[in-house]
């Protein structure tokens, strides 16, 4: 299959399109790089890696980039890293891309998107990945890898097939921790377990991991918004245990402490996955009939955050052209 | 009575007990400070007001300074001006102040301060004041007045009497802005009626207001936060008329963008008032049965950016003792 000496392509070289991309380019694959703002400084600089893991370039001789995805060549396997936006239109992002056999891997945030690639392109050719990594893109063409880096990989439709594995093991062979996600949608619910508290508070309340869990009051909060979550989950068929909100508590607190990219967003004065991560799954509980008054005031008050962030980015656009 | 030429004892002298103090320190009256962390420096370069009114110091002879309470001569009015913490013991800070007709004024934020010192000094002595300043203080002895500085003034019992038109005159003859509340609990409700959103959501988010206003989702969830503290006040026979809320938003829109003090004790990593300005609302509203629960949440975020502060300063006072 395609996938044996695979075209990749990467659609939205952010942080972490990039990140990966980058990572499985050095390995030797063919990445082909869509960009947009970050589109110049990579022609000429290259795609630059501060990682904590190591520093490295795909320099401009070798990076594979593009303006516009017409001009690349069909993929067996595109990876969808484009910010998880309401307006995004896949159609013309991804479909260029696509043949006969090609997979498309979302790594983005949240809930819903896997479906929205599907609705577009086929359930069977859609795989959704998880990445547990802090990273960020401090200036264009350069990307900030701070921590982690852990992806989760499965299938929206069915068991895991060869096409994960070997999905999973070009990560790993890349140094990237790779492992397949026996049921995604589980996955994406345990993770929201942990982002819904962790990435809301920390990002609207400008706080991280460890300066959440350092009263009582934030362990008690976190822990509440977790079982909200839970609650929806279990409400629509996704049995997450409730022992998994002991594990997360134990796990967020020997972690170093974590800014998530939501929280990176606000800093950097960015729009926020506000829908994706919260107002998804809160539609779903109020469909579920499942009472959630934290990750409802958590989606009122990260829009409030969102809100003022893109008002200051309005106004200083303003004041440039002005 | 005494407050032809008043005796006046300011307790704590923080940014606003040390402000309100030097204003009518500055007139020509006779005022005592009572200091704690502050004391040497104002013993020796004085009290200094940088005011965006205009700059002025109560000099190192002129200032009277104490740093313990039973130095100092009884009063015929008291101002307390310490934060309202629960832990203030006020028959220690204020008792030996007290002679029979010394009045007590609490320029503190937030509900309950009147009859915490009702119940020690007998009810019949007790002032409220409620004080709209943007004010803090960066190093000790230092007070910045940045905007604002108006004040109401009432009694805790009964109507306003000479003693409340008093008082009000002599601030504003020290060129405070300040009228006379005709009720008091009616004014306390009513400035919970901004604080609790706008001190709030701006504590809580790192907002200004104009930032909490700059969305539609930041205007909403700052008025059902309003209807929340209305709803409260009127369960408890305190007729804010749902006008109020209009009015606020209205103001609130023209008014230069603020932070709140509570906001400034964030920023400057200082413990937060969360109990008098949230946990006692909070309280009366589940007394009286009112369901608030966005003001839940609020106290509940606030509590956990309070402790994520005081850990911090724990862990960098254990740092500059070890």
């Amino acid at each position: 299959m395609g996938l044996d000496k695979p075209v990749i392509a990467v659609v939205g070289t952010g942080a972490v399109g990039g990140y990966y991309g980058a990572k499985l380019a050095q390995r030797g694959f063919e990445v082909h790089f869509l960009l947009r703002s970050d589109y110049e400084a990579v022609r000429t600089r290259g795609l630059v890696v501060k990682s904590c893991e190591g520093d490295f370039v795909i320099g401009p001789g070798a990076v594979r980039a593009y303006d516009d995805t017409r001009k690349m060549p069909k993929a067996d396997l595109v990876i969808v890293g484009v910010k998880a936006r309401e307006d995004v239109k896949y159609e013309e992002l991804v479909g260029p891309l696509v043949k006969e056999e090609t997979a498309v891997l979302t790594l983005q945030n949240g809930l819903g998107n896997e479906e929205r690639l599907a609705e577009a392109f086929g359930a069977g050719r859609v795989m959704g990945g998880l990445a547990f990594v802090c990273i960020d893109r401090p200036e264009a063409g350069v990307i900030r890898h701070m921590d982690y880096g852990y992806v989760r990989v499965g299938e929206l439709v069915g068991k895991p097939s060869a096409r994960t594995a070997r999905v999973a093991e070009m990560f790993s062979s890349s140094g990237v921790k790779c492992d397949v996600l026996e049921d995604l949608r589980y996955g994406r619910w345990e993770k929201l377990v942990w982002n819904i508290p962790f990435s809301g508070l920390g990002t609207a309340l400008d706080l991280t991991t460890d300066q959440i869990l350092a009263s009582e009051a934030g362990e008690k909060l976190a822990r509440e918004i977790m079982q909200e979550v839970v609650a929806t989950a279990n409400a629509i068929g996704v049995k997450l245990p409730a022992e998994v909100i002991e594990r997360m508590i134990r796990q967020t607190r020997v972690m170093k402490p974590y800014r998530s990219s939501m929280h990176l967003d606000r800093q950097l004065g960015r729009p926020m996955e506000v829908e994706a991560i919260f107002g998804r799954p809160l539609r779903v509980a109020r469909e579920a009939g499942v009472g959630v008054p934290r990750l409802e005031m958590l989606y009122e008050v990260l829009s409030v955050v969102d809100g003022a962030n893109q008002a200051t980015k309005r106004r200083s656009d303003g004041a440039t052209k002005g």
